[in-house]
C-alpha cells in the first residue's frame, strides 16, 4: 500500500519510519526543496494548491493523509474526488479554525475557556468587556507554536490589537488560571474503534512544546477520554488526533485539537506498544489498531534550533535520539529525544541530563 | 554522517531505519534493481567488484560497512584505500571462510566440533576415517541458509561428495549431538568497548532460521561472552558480530560467526533498549554504544516465502511486523515478526498465534 502525505516535514518522516516495516511506501507533496521526509519516499515538489501535482499524487497512492491542519479546504476537496482522504474534510475544516473548533467543543458539552469571535476592533472591544482581562487573542487560522497570538493584559494592549494581528478573523479567549497543560492522543479506526494513549503533561516555553511526560493512572484520564471520544465520533474521524487541555480546579478545559500525529505523542515511538505514527497508518489503511499501552515510564524533550552533539545524546542511558535531518534555525523543531526508563525516579534523573545538554 | 553499505537487502533496510533517527544518511551498493533498501537511501546499482562505482561510494560516504560476509577481499581492500571500513578486512577474511574461522576458534581455545580441510575426494575419505560419520561437509565459502552443505550419514554418501559440492575447497565437521542452538549477538566499539545481548535460542527448519527466543539469565551467558570476546579482541573487530553455538552436554561448541547484524538479533528492534542495528551504526560511527538490556520477553519469527496478510499479523497483540518489501519467493526471507511481551507465558501464547498464521 502506498500512502500519500501532504507535507514532508518531520511528521511525514516519522510516519514513513513507522510504515516502512508494515510494507507501506510513501509519497510526500511539499513545496520545500529540502523537505526532510524525502529521505524515506518520493518527493513531489509542488505547492499545496497545485492541482496537477495533487492529481499525480492521488493517482499514485491508495490513501492520502496530512502532516498539518492548515491545508486549504480546496486541496482536501480536490483530492477527495480521486482517493480516500483521512482525516476527512470536515475534521480539517473544524480543526483549522479556532472558532469552529471552540464552537464544536461547546456544542458537545466540553468545557472551554470563554471565547468570542472577533471580526473587527469593535468586536474585540465588546468581547474584552464581556470576558475581561487578561485574555488571549489568536488568529482563527494558521497559528502554531505560539505564532499568530497576543496576550492582552492591560486595556492598553487591546488598542489596535486587531490590526496588529493582521486584521484577520480572530478569536478572543478568556485567560485560564491553569495548573497544568495535558494532552490526550487518540486514534480512531475506519470502523469506529477508538483507543487512547495515557494523558501527557506538557511544558511549553515561548509557546513551543519543550517537555512531555506520559502519566500513569492520571485521575482525569477517563474524563479526557470521554471528551475526546465525543469529538472523534462527531467528526467520524479516522486516524490520530491530539487534544490539548488546560488543567483547571481539578478538571479539564479544552484548548485545541490537532487532526494529526502530534509532538506530544512522539514519546510513543519507544514508550508505547504501538506508536502514534504506526497507529495513524493502521487507522487510515484499514488495519486493526495497535495497543496504546505504555512500556516503562517515558518523556520527550524537543530540540529547538539545534540538536546537541549526537555523541553526547547517545551517551545518556535510556535516551533515544530523533534527528529530523533539517537545517538548524532558531525556534525551529529540529529533533527530539525520548527517554524510556524503568521507573519515574530514573526518568526524572535522565530528563535533567538531557536538559543540561540543551541548556549548554 | 553518511553510511555506505555493501548490499541493499533487508539488513541494509533495517540499518537505515535505525540510523535515520540518528541523523545518518545511507547509500547502498547492490547490483539488484529491486534491492529493498533503496526505499531508504541512495541506490548505487553496480556489481561488488565494479571499482568505478566502489570509488563513487567511497567518495560519497564517511564510513563503509557490509550486509553480508561473502564480499570479495579485493572489494574490501579497494574501499579501505579511501574510506574507513568496518568490520575490517581481516574480520571478513576469516568469517567468509569456514576453515579460517574454525582454525581461529581452535587457536583461541574455543571448543568446536572436530573439523578437517577438504581439497580433494582423497582428503575427504581420510577425514571421514578420522572424524567418523555422521558428519557435515560444507563449502569453505559462500554457504548460507543451509546452502552449500551436505550431511554424510552412510559411507555411500561420501562417495563422490567432493564433486557433488562443486569440487571446491570444503570443510568436514564432525556431527555434534546438540541439545539446542544458541547465538550471541555482540557489539564492539572503535575504542574496544564490548557489549553483549542476551543469548538467543534458535530453531531452524531446512537450514533456515525459523524462530529465535531471547533468554533470561542463561547459565551459559558468561561462557558465551568469554568466547565471543576473545574473537572480537583478536580481530580488533568494530560493529555487530553474531556467534552461533551448539549446546552440547551443558556447554558450548562454536558453530560459526557472522560479521554483521544477524537474523537472530532482529528481536532487538523492539525487544532491547538499543537494537543491534543502532548499535552497529553507533560502533562504526564512533558513537557511544547503547544498552543491550532486554525490554520484556521477546521472540522473532521469520516469514519465509511470503508475509501473511498484514491485517492478520497486526491483529495479534504484542506483535510487530517487519515487511522487507521484497518479492515473495519460496525459501526467501521476506519479513519477520517480533513479539515483545510482559512475561514468558504470554510470549509462548503469542508465538503460537503467529505460527498458526505462517502454517496457514
Amino acid at each position: 500500500m502506498k500512502i500519500g502525505v501532504i507535507g514532508g516535514g518531520q511528521l511525514g518522516r516519522m510516519l514513513a519510519l513507522a510504515g516502512t516495516p508494515l510494507g507501506q511506501q510513501f509519497a510526500f507533496l511539499d513545496p520545500a526543496p529540502d523537505a526532510c521526509a524525502q529521505a524515506l519516499g518520493e518527493h513531489i515538489r509542488a505547492d499545496y494548491s497545485d492541482t496537477d501535482h495533487l492529481r499525480q499524487l492521488a493517482d499514485e497512492v491508495d490513501v492520502v493523509t496530512f502532516e498539518f491542519e492548515s491545508v486549504p479546504a480546496e486541496t482536501v476537496a480536490f483530492l477527495s474526488q480521486f482517493v480516500p482522504v483521512y482525516p476527512n474534510a470536515e475534521s480539517l475544516r473544524v480543526a483549522r479554525d479556532r472558532w469552529f473548533e471552540k464552537s464544536m467543543f461547546q456544542d458537545l458539552g466540553i468545557p472551554t475557556p470563554e471565547f468570542a469571535d472577533i471580526q473587527s476592533q469593535d468586536n474585540l472591544d465588546a468581547a474584552v468587556k464581556r470576558i475581561g482581562l487578561p485574555a488571549v487573542m489568536k488568529t482563527r487560522t494558521l497559528g502554531y507554536d505560539g505564532k499568530g497570538q497576543k496576550v492582552l493584559r492591560h486595556p492598553d494592549d487591546v488598542v489596535g490589537a486587531f490590526a496588529e494581528l493582521g486584521s484577520v478573523p480572530c478569536i478572543l479567549e478568556g485567560f485560564v488560571p491553569f495548573t497544568g497543560e495535558v494532552s490526550l492522543v487518540a486514534v480512531r479506526a475506519r470502523d469506529g474503534e477508538t483507543r487512547f494513549y495515557p494523558l501527557v503533561h506538557n511544558t511549553h516555553e515561548n509557546g513551543i512544546l519543550k517537555l512531555s511526560i506520559a502519566s500513569t493512572d492520571h485521575p482525569l484520564q477517563a474524563q479526557a477520554e470521554d471528551y475526546v471520544g465525543r469529538v472523534l465520533d462527531k467528526l467520524d474521524y479516522v486516524g490520530v488526533l491530539a487534544f490539548e487541555f488546560f488543567e483547571v480546579d481539578g478538571g479539564l478545559k479544552a484548548n485545541e485539537i490537532a487532526p494529526r500525529v502530534h509532538n506530544s505523542g512522539h514519546w510513543t515511538i519507544e514508550g508505547a506498544e504501538c506508536s502514534q505514527f504506526e497507529n495513524h497508518l493502521r487507522a487510515i489503511a484499514g488495519l486493526p489498531l495497535g495497543s496504546t499501552a505504555k512500556v516503562g515510564e517515558s518523556a520527550m524533550l524537543n530540540f529547538i534550533g539545534e540538536v546537541p552533539a549526537v555523541e553526547a545524546v547517545s551517551a545518556i542511558e535510556h535516551c533515544h535520539l530523533h534527528h529530523y535531518g533539517k537545517a538548524f534555525k532558531a525556534g525551529r523543531k529540529v529533533g527530539h529525544a525520548t527517554l524510556r526508563c524503568p521507573d519515574m525516579a530514573t526518568l526524572k534523573a535522565r530528563i535533567a541530563e538531557v536538559e543540561a545538554l540543551i541548556d549548554k
